[in-house]
């Protein structure tokens, strides 16, 4: 018998990085590797790590090698299946076992991240789809089943992209707060998207970027991928902000998202709450970008969603030094909760949901409504 | 002839902070020198420098090894007697001549902190005033008049405190942002006299803490002062204050300042125009503690106070590791302004300005107004 042609990883637009390595890539067909981009070591070094076991994988998850939501997600996917490549000519009960049992280890390691027991679900519902007569081809189409995910994750960044790039004013100052770019995804990001197609487009603008303290995201990531988009990038303590809306050099307030209730109140990185409240006083638009699965309609708001503590050493250890003396305590929350009605409004790859209400964010989900208005200008 | 009796620094009441050397202290007679608590090595090290000459006085205030408008203003006026006291066996014209250069090399260091240029402008009014005949003895009025500065901050300071202390809710969450305490000033400080005298009074409360970035006073500084006196103290990373106002964690917000405009217009550390803002949103009391020292009436309002920018490298190189990718800019203003609008009460030695408009700020220097109406509760 002839064997099934080899799995080919998807061709992927890649967004503008030139000269950074994707966020996550497969490398290779069946017997291939997960490449991630290691961003513990950014902007420093650049370096790529290749998990050729489920273990690897975890690890990587773990300390943050890869992070950003939707790039966990994609990245449990891949750990899935160099999990059970080793039992793809186990009999179906013993593989459909595996695909649990690997499944609940990769959920294990950050029990907090939607998108990581999302995929596990997509994934294990796709292998007890089977075909029942066949684990070896069971197992293909796992494979097949993460690059589909890979690619769709990119494709709808870019459509989050375009559909708010015309929000970016020419001329204009942007401020975005943590890591929403492509570090965060296979490509393009959540709320960098916007800027990477209005620059494509050719329009013109600054990039302000918070530090985001404790783990300074913003100014290790962030500026990293929009220096290397060539887009005119500055960073901020998170403090500065305000002061910089005062003086009226900012024009639009763009984040990303972690989880978004039912009625459109927001999670994200902690800091955010604050930019919403300056940009309010000053008047400045301000706007959410995340795909549809980071919305949570079983949560009715935002004092629904569960806020992760983090530990205290992350703020007291900043970049390994102590800062503060002995018995003093430190408050880590990892994401604060903006209200809706401080939001101006979310772009989805569906479109931008405005005003931000329950009825609206509702209207994004119902399958009569093809598309909502974009923005005009 | 005899000698005139050597000059004795005063004996200052020191407040709370057992087991930390005085922000600064004249050690000696008239061949003394300026000993000031190293702050750039706070909190892993207690360490002092001696300071014999100017240029190392200059140099401590430029690099923050003593920081804090009250206090740089007294360490100026040290300063200044250190930098004259090689002339002071010169003709009186020489010798006043000597007095503005050296007055003007200590101005150059710090723009934004009147209180630097107040006490430059205090003793060169002094060294004016004679004895026109004796120039040894009008230094050694210098030093006089620089002792009597410490001893006045110190109490000038405490009384800040008694004049605000019962703005502290029993059991409440207090809020402060930067170092505005003892290590500000001579002794005391500011924002911070107000948690010792009710400390002193018997009042619990917990205490919440800015870390402050770039130079992360509020961990390193504010932390370590409000520990040792035995005052319960929790540090945030500067984005997280909003959501512990959210959250109702906190009655009351106080922070010191650098410049107060004739209106009320408050130039204090970047991250407190934020944290105002945050403030109003909730509802919550904010009040600047201030000397009158510290005010500017020939400033109309905010937009006439000078910020100082300071470099980018305090973003850039948090703690000695670079965070930001090459060719990334930072924005590092070191103070924003706050305008009187949002501040719902400024306490000085001399009361309470309440509500904080031209017209009370005014009154807070007429000759007639013995005190201002303190708070009542």
């Amino acid at each position: 018998v002839n064997a099934p042609p080899d799995i080919v990883p998807p061709v992927i637009d890649r967004g503008p990085l030139a000269g950074l390595p994707p966020t996550l890539e497969w490398v290779g067909g069946r017997d291939g590797v997960l490449r991630l981009l290691d961003q513990t070591l950014l902007p420093g070094r650049i370096e790529t790590r290749d998990c050729a076991n489920v273990e690897q994988v975890w690890e990587a998850i773990r300390v943050l090698r890869v992070r950003g939501a939707p790039a966990i997600g994609v990245a449990a996917a891949y750990g899935l299946c160099l999990g059970t490549r080793p039992h793809r000519h186990l009999p179906r009960a013993a593989f459909l076992a595996q695909v649990r049992e690997v499944g609940q280890y990769l959920r294990s390691c950050r029990p907090t991240a939607v998108n990581l027991a999302w995929a596990i679900a997509r994934l294990t519902a796709r292998a007890e789809a089977g075909p029942a007569a066949d684990v070896a081809a069971t197992w293909d189409a796992l494979l097949a089943e993460a690059h589909d995910m890979a690619a769709e994750d990119a494709a709808t960044c870019r459509r989050i992209g375009e559909n708010g790039a015309a929000l970016i004013p020419e001329g204009g100052g942007v401020l975005t707060h943590c890591n929403a770019g492509a570090l965060a995804t296979v490509a393009y990001g959540t709320a960098l998207s916007l800027l990477y197609v209005a620059r494509a487009r050719g329009r013109h603008f600054t990039a302000h970027v918070d530090e985001t303290r404790p783990l300074l995201q913003g100014a290790r990531l962030t500026a990293l991928e929009l220096s290397r988009a060539g887009i005119d990038v500055t960073v901020l303590c998170d403090g500065a902000a305000a002061s910089l809306m005062q003086a009226g050099r900012i024009q639009l307030v763009v984040v990303g998202a972690d989880r978004i209730a039912a009625n459109g109140d927001t999670a994200n990185k902690i800091g955010t709450y604050a930019l919403a409240l300056a940009a309010r006083h000053h008047g400045i638009p301000f706007y959410v970008a995340a795909p549809l699965s980071t919305f949570d309609r079983a949560l009715a708001c935002g004092a629904d969603i569960p806020i992760e503590q983090r530990p205290e050493d992350e703020v007291r250890a900043a970049l390994g030094t102590a800062i503060t003396p002995p018995g003093a305590r430190c408050y880590n929350p990892a994401f604060d909760v903006t209200p809706a009605a401080l939001i101006t409004g979310i772009v989805t790859e569906k479109g931008i949901v405005r005003p931000v209400t329950q009825a609206q964010v509702q209207r994004l989900f119902d399958p009569n409504t093809a598309n909502v208005p974009r923005h005009g200008s």
